[in-house]
């Protein structure tokens, strides 16, 4: 495998009910359906030590985000004046990199099923890390 | 600009008294020293309404990481088992995206400085993200 600097090669990919970015859920804790991680067969061996139970960050590419824009709404609340992207979980910025905080429910060699990712249908994954404990756990 | 799919571009740079990844801590919460997140003139919009006193993410490329190695012994501890590296916080992973939950101390235009960040100097950023409370504060 060769890798470019700075070029990133998804693992996997969303499975999900959830289909158009508009009617998502804002964040995976306001009600995102159950949903599935399914990885590329290279990659099954980096995921083979999940458990169900674990809470992980799942990392994604945000494919649909505008990486030109530095300011937004937050939560695209028009009454809300525009702040710079850094201060905000906009899906818009110039790195579209999401990061959902979820819980495993069923693990199998090529999937994951999370609770609370509210990515939708077909967004490319990047990453899974656990959510760290305290520093004696580790 | 123009912005091809899963391209990463680095909006600023970590300077840091840490300068190899053997002496770095394995975690910012295990004595890395304050270190700068320093802008690129691009994205100061982006990052105008960071405070101090927040508590957010920043988003590295662990650009010493090795994208090949889909196992690892746990926090570089030959005496555990190898794991998955989505089961661990390993650098060494496909995407090796650095994940730091840091508080900012002081804010500039060009930088903001912050406590618990122990990625190396020169590390590039990619995107920093408030860490998110609960869901009636949003």
């Amino acid at each position: 495998m060769s890798y470019p600097a700075y070029r990133l090669r998804p693992v996997g990919w969303v499975k999900s009910p959830l289909t158009d970015r508009a009617s998502a859920p804002k964040q995976g804790d306001e009600g995102a359906p159950l949903a599935r991680v399914v990885f590329l067969p290279e990659f099954y061996e980096a995921a083979r030590d999940l458990q169900k139970g674990d809470e992980v960050f799942v990392l994604t590419w945000l494919h649909q985000g505008r990486r030109d824009v530095l300011c937004v709404h937050p939560r695209g609340d028009v009454n809300r004046p525009r702040e710079g992207v850094f201060a905000t979980r906009s899906p818009d910025r110039p790195n579209p990199i999401g990061l959902h905080a979820v819980v495993i429910e069923t693990v199998e060699e090529q999937a994951i099923t999370v609770h609370n990712l509210e990515a939708i249908d077909g967004t490319p994954v990047l990453d899974i890390k656990p959510i760290l404990g305290r520093v004696h756990e580790r």
